[in-house]
């Protein structure tokens, strides 16, 4: 019969390893394999997620015999190892032991652990008598019976009744703190915990060790089946026939007195980076004592010790009495545990975050993973480690979690401001950074503010195109409404400016707003945490990025590695010339439209809009060529040498005319047309579903008059910038394309009008024609676009609109609940849909190399600067992902990581 | 060498033949069948279509010589054949010929015709003198000159000046009508119009009759790269490299004195389609005064004359004297006539549309072709044919135009009529048929007329659901705007009403319209013509539809044919019971929300939409339960015995709400709640793009609690009709699903809810669930979908808007544009877009097939009822086609033509 259903591990030695964390879960794996390098860890047995696949099987008492004999062995090797006796009677120290679940990957939310088990009426006497510490006794095994009640026998009430006995001891004692709790106390506290089981569990507490152990066995393995369990496998996709592991371990105390001590430390520092050894500790504590804030704990290191006395103002001789460190008061113990951390370090090749206790002068690793880190540590740890030749370029690559490079492209809150900052309300993390300011309510106020070199937060309820100007004033965005894709996310994404949307209890006046009712005037301070979506009172102090050397040395390495290049998309010179400098090679979407609304120029082109015929149309398009020359002759030379897609005009018409009464007057005012008209020409340009109206290149095909300006506008600009010996290189881009029809008839006006101005201008240019595809039916039919299609570049953005049929600017009414509910993993307009949208990507991309196969394919919707969508695209063969200019190092790194995996 | 360029035809012989269409082009090879078969033609010769593409791809002068020798001698063959010399100088009678082109497919627009080619200074006297009749002579060159210069030489201005020539000498002379020209008056323009072409062309009119002959010729091939047949080809999607023949024959003379004629003649009567011959004639005369309405042409047959004079209230002697039939006038050629038109319906097997001259006492056949004819004669003549077992069943069924079998389900104008009325608009044929009636502008209006027996046409500026009661009162509907598919067209297309949108110049008030400036009120006529689009002044006398025994015998041969059934769109009880009336066989599509617009349901629908939470939600469903219950209940029973598939809530909760002050005001009233936050409900409802918003499965999975409703209600009135001995199938239908957990979660509420009434009524009913396929995300994943959805039913009505990106109720801005330039060839809300949407169609189809091999596949979209897309979702494999029920029997026959073919 050859299924092992026990693993063993203590003293050295360890039936499992490392690689085995399917059978063995993560913490069962880890445990052992400190084992086999000779870390001391206390001993015991992980039952492997096998059995828990078995028990659901075939059944709880089939499976307990089945495995009976094993788990019977092992707590008899435990008890060798650690000299100590299981359910003891004998005045031998009685074995006690934890059991914790343990799956594949962390899930977090799962069963609880069970602590001090073996703890009974008998075997708490030895464990007073022999650690002479009655009060530590009958304290372990009060928890035991409130652990094990509620997470073994289900005690279950409104409030937990074990906390009402507690609290009513307490009342009657006048006791504040539990600490207070004097031995008798305790043991009357036992029983009235057994009391307590009596009546809820409506059994009595099992005094048996062993009716103990195969309760919690078996309660982990139930657990896997809870509601919680189950809907939380289905939201992260985890099959339940993972199953989950049980380790059982021994019990070992850091409150046993003043050679017992309780701590966790790092071997390198997890905020900068630095390769410091660090943590912290206290003497004759447990575990959660050093978290709880009851009592300071220490500094392990005497350096670190140093700092924290200098930080807090505490003289040398204070702290060398009262929070002397561990190098200090224990330096035997920490020399080992310095080893240790060291050892395990190497062999991890990766920063290490450690649980230890030392118990009764003997030192014992509880646990060891690779710690959390900033993301300038990140950056920082593995340039060293590949210094140290610790870790190879490749592994430092893959190391680096491409999203965590934001924190370093953006202002960061001062750590120790923002704990003391009071929260005031929370929303979308729409846009990353961090930003304080004076709130006001327009973009009109923001400019004049800002030009009086204050700093302000635009507050809006949404933004609209109209509000550039302002945001662009303003260190930050806070809007009432819209997703993580709305008008003001996009565009402070594109600007690097720390946007909240959707903020919880916001209601946004023309002049005030108030949050859960309080209200808040232009002028008062508020500070906006773009990277976690917390808006917070009052001013909080921020610190500025710094691109060191080290991000700098991981740019270098990505641009080694990665096959795809990274774009920007980009709309203005500023913008282009900002992306150059994070590393873009080019222009994947410049935007025409926003070049309409600076100044003057939104006048221009509603006269065109509002013009009666073609003739009335071509001489409004007349005054806006040579603003929109300017503006691509900006941009062409920021961006020289490399291609500059630029999309030709996208939005409806209507969201460039006077939409409201004043507007409507204030046109009427400058053309001399009557309002009325002005006003029926608006409105009749209404659309119920504008997203799919008249727009893109059914502008262009109804009015070629605006695709000739466009073209001709790119071209002129294009041969001036050729004529002074620069190298331009205009991708001229015709929007939503669905029927290659369409195609051909702005492809002819763009190359004749090409053709006219470089005759014009006697210079030739090198530029190319091709398409977004964004509609599902130029996915579909893309070997019919690429017969005339130089390139593609997908717009994800509407792709994913119209292949779920979610409008973005309204799925703020059914995604947050499809997130939660469990309905979709992630938001579609985040991360790449690959099953759906990444099949129509595929397909374009597969169908479109067919007919031309030196077609360049790319992406320019919002997921250009997204990880995973990034590695789809790797893996589509895409040449390259354009997204907005603060992502573009997060791309490049993403897309060097895709070709590496 | 053995390429051929040219092939003759004439007296009995012909070295082409019919199929040779695709070398010869259709009207070629037709003349050379004509020929083959003994019926007297006109001789002459085909230079090839592949001569077309020779001379596009060598130029004029190689091609010239190429053919020269073949051209030469097929002009002699010619000659010989008819007696004649082509420019004559030695007073034989000169040959005189058309030149005409002619492609594979009819091209109107395309080239005109050259008439009289061959006149000159010198035949022109030859002709004079031969046929005795001068005036025939000259003016049959001064015409040739004016068409030659027209067309060969380019003549071009404003106004034409051939034309001017002639307005002025009339002038001068103080004539009215061309036939006072005197032979000198025509002599003289023969002089003037040649120095028109001096003047004009800047060359002389060519004088020889070669010259004459190679310039037309010419100009016919140089005809098919003028911009208006590029343009044609385009649209029609002909392949340039088609090219066109050219064809060249001997003219023939109807007005060279009583022994001639010319007329026009059918072989059955087109419009009836009694197998009766029939036509019109006119002695002395050319082909077009038959048509110019200057003299009243003449029946051919004697019974045809007689029921004419009876029509017109001429006497018998009147009749006699100056209109006689041909039969009376010509007994010897009308008997040749009789017997070629039987000749040439036995050998083309259908009836034949001729047109024919008599020259001096000798019949010419210059044209045959299958006659056009109405819906009825269509179906008369296929039974007729059938039965005298000249064609058999399929090629009758083939035969039917299925569009066409519209005309014999609605009501249609007197043709008499129709004639002298005068057309007011034209808009959108939205919904065919005819009506007349008094124009009223309200729903509530609508139905108070029709309630004192008055016949009522509603108008609107478009219509909402609101107005289905008064839509269900009228005669017709005709709106101010809207397109095939926006919400008055559907609606009417499901009730058989006729229906006009979007007419030109129409301006709807409230309580009056405008039609181009002229102002029409309350209670005023007018009549729709919704097959044409075109609104009439006043009342049209209409004629009532009348299924005879010839249609009952198509839809049974289709019955015979078909694989795949028909089923219906309707909503109500009335409706399903009309559609089985036409052959539906089970509803295809049921949509629920129609049936909370009725009466008072929409203010406990209005009720539920405001409650806060879910308790108030279900409060306002109990109250709704009872109502679906009893709609389903008529619906199954309807449809016994056969599938009905029941789509749950669908469209966006804003489309029930109170949007008006008055709506809220009333809400107000009636729920006690303020109007302030009722408003402020409605407006928070308010979405951007409706169409791409929260609706469909959305709704259910965030409101669960209606799904439950819903199931519940379909559920409870299966049940009980099950009880009652019947049995129903309903099959509920998830719309909008786009994600396969999405459809899971809707399906679990079902099958719970199911089981629940199943058990609480104790029976048990076959029910099925499955989810409309329209979203094209759903298609790419329906292998997934397919895993737990019973049956797929295409929504091709969205996902032609998802998978285009048009929105139906915008498109309109853009789409007529888009079919005028020729952009797209067909409405994609009319035909199925087989190109694109079609390919997720067959995606879906495939990939859920290959998951449930029996999962039941059907269209419910409008395409169900468009022959095209019917043949479509043939070849596809669906089970079925679901349609409004007007369109069942053409759904019926085009799914029997897809099987045939």
């Amino acid at each position: 019969m050859g299924t092992k259903r026990v693993y063993t591990f203590g003293n050295g030695k360890a039936e499992g390893k490392a690689d085995m964390r399917n059978l063995l879960g993560g913490k069962g794996a880890n445990l052992a394999e400190m084992n086999l390098i000779g870390v001391p860890v206390p001993a015991g047995f992980t039952i492997t997620t096998d059995v828990c696949t078995e028990y659901n099987e075939k059944g709880k008492d089939v499976v307990v015999d089945l495995m009976k004999a094993e788990v019977e062995a092992a707590i008899a090797d435990t008890e060798k190892v650690m000299n100590a006796k299981f359910g003891s009677t004998d005045g031998t120290f009685p074995l006690l032991v934890s059991v914790r679940s343990g799956a594949r990957t962390s899930m977090p939310g799962m069963m609880d652990t069970v602590l001090n088990l073996g703890m009974n009426d008998e075997t708490v006497e030895i464990v007073a008598e022999k650690s002479g510490n009655a009060k530590f006794a009958y304290d372990s095994y009060r928890r035991f019976i409130h652990m094990y009640g509620d997470v073994v026998m289900g005690v279950e009430a409104e409030v937990n009744p074990f906390e009402v006995e507690l609290d009513k001891l307490k009342e009657a004692k006048g006791y504040k703190v539990d600490t207070e709790l004097t031995v008798d106390d305790l043991k009357g506290l036992v029983e009235s915990y057994k009391a307590v089981v009596r009546k809820y569990a409506g059994v009595d507490f099992p005094i048996n060790p062993w009716d103990q152990l195969w309760g919690a066995i078996c309660a982990v393995f139930d657990s896997w089946n809870t509601e919680r369990a189950i809907l939380y496998r289905r939201m992260e996709q985890i099959p339940d026939e993972w199953g989950t592991a049980v380790n059982v371990q021994a019990m070992v105390y850091g409150n046993m007195g003043d050679t017992s001590a309780t701590g966790v430390c790092f071997s390198r520092d997890a905020s900068t980076g630095e390769n410091i050894f660090n943590g912290e500790y206290l003497i004759n504590a447990q575990g959660e004592d050093v978290v709880a804030g009851i009592r300071t704990p220490q500094e392990i290191t005497l350096e670190g010790s140093r700092r924290w006395a200098e930080r807090n103002g505490t003289s040398e001789e204070d702290r060398k009495a009262n929070f002397p460190s561990m190098e200090e008061a224990m330096p035997e113990l920490y020399a080992e545990l310095d080893a240790v951390q060291q050892k395990l370090e190497d062999h991890y090749h990766d920063m290490q975050d450690m649980e230890f206790t030392v118990q009764d002068g003997s030192l014992w690793m509880l646990q060891t993973r690779n710690g959390k880190r900033t993301g300038a540590a990140m950056v920082k740890m593995a340039v060293d480690m590949l210094d140290e030749g610790m870790i190879d370029e490749k592994t430092a690559l893959l190391r680096q979690e491409a999203n965590k490079l934001d924190e370093l492209l953006h202002p960061v809150f001062d750590l120790k401001a923002l704990a003391a900052a009071k929260e005031l309300s929370k929303g979308l993390p729409a846009s990353p950074g961090a930003a304080t300011g004076k709130v006001v309510f327009s973009a009109e106020e923001a400019e004049k503010w800002a030009a009086d070199g204050k700093k302000v937060i635009l507050v809006r309820r949404e933004t609209s195109p109209e509000d550039l100007k302002g945001m662009y004033a303003a260190e930050g965005i806070l809007t009432e409404r819209g997703g993580m894709t709305s008008h003001a996310a996009v565009v402070a994404r594109g600007m690097g400016k720390c946007c909240i949307s959707s903020a919880a209890g916001l209601a946004v006046k023309s002049d005030s707003m108030s949050i859960d009712g309080v209200t808040y005037n232009e002028g008062d301070f508020i500070s906006l945490n773009g990277t976690t979506g917390i808006v917070y009172e009052g001013q909080v102090a921020t610190v500025s990025p710094s691109l060191d050397g080290d991000f700098g040395r991981i740019m270098e390495m990505a641009e080694k590695y990665t096959r795809m290049y990274v774009r920007t998309n980009a709309d203005s010179p500023a913008d282009a010339k900002a992306a150059a400098e994070f590393g873009a090679k080019g222009i994947g979407l410049c935007r025409t439209e926003h070049m309409f609304f600076e100044g003057d120029r939104i006048w221009k082109m509603r006269e065109m809009i509002l013009a009666n015929d073609v003739e009335g149309r071509k001489e409004a398009l007349a005054k806006l060529l040579p603003i929109q020359r300017e503006d691509f002759h900006g941009i062409l030379e920021a961006m020289d040498g490399h291609g500059v897609t630029i999309r030709l005009l996208d939005p409806p018409l209507h969201e460039f005319t006077p939409n409201d009464e004043d507007s409507q007057k204030e046109m009427a005012e400058r053309t001399g047309i009557a309002q009325e008209v002005i006003k029926a020409k608006v409105d009749g340009l209404h659309e119920f579903n504008p997203m799919l109206g008249h727009r893109g290149c059914r502008l262009g095909n109804t009015y070629p008059e605006i695709t000739e300006m466009q073209a001709r506008a790119i071209m002129e600009a294009a041969c001036d910038l050729k004529a002074a010996g620069k190298d331009p290189k205009p991708e001229i881009m015709v929007p939503l394309i669905g029927t290659i029809k369409e195609f051909e008839m702005q492809e002819e006006i763009i190359r004749r009008v090409a053709t006219e101005v470089q005759a014009e201008k006697g210079v030739e240019v090198d530029y190319m024609v091709g398409t977004m595809i964004e509609i599902p039916r130029a996915a579909l039919t893309a070997d019919l676009i690429a017969s005339k299609a130089e390139f593609f570049s997908f717009g994800t953005n509407d792709l994913t609109q119209m292949t779920f049929g979610y409008s973005r600017d309204d799925a703020g009414k059914f995604l947050p609940v499809y997130l939660a509910k469990g309905l979709l993993k992630q938001d579609p307009f985040q991360a790449l849909d690959q099953t759906g949208v990444g099949q129509l990507v595929e397909i374009a991309a597969e169908r479109g190399r067919a007919t031309r196969p030196e077609i360049k394919l790319g992406i320019c919707g919002e997921h250009g600067g997204e990880p995973s969508s990034v590695e789809f695209c790797h893996r589509t063969g895409l040449d390259y992902v354009s997204c907005s200019p603060f992502r573009v190092p997060i791309a490049r790194l993403a897309a060097a990581q895709a070709a590496l995996r």
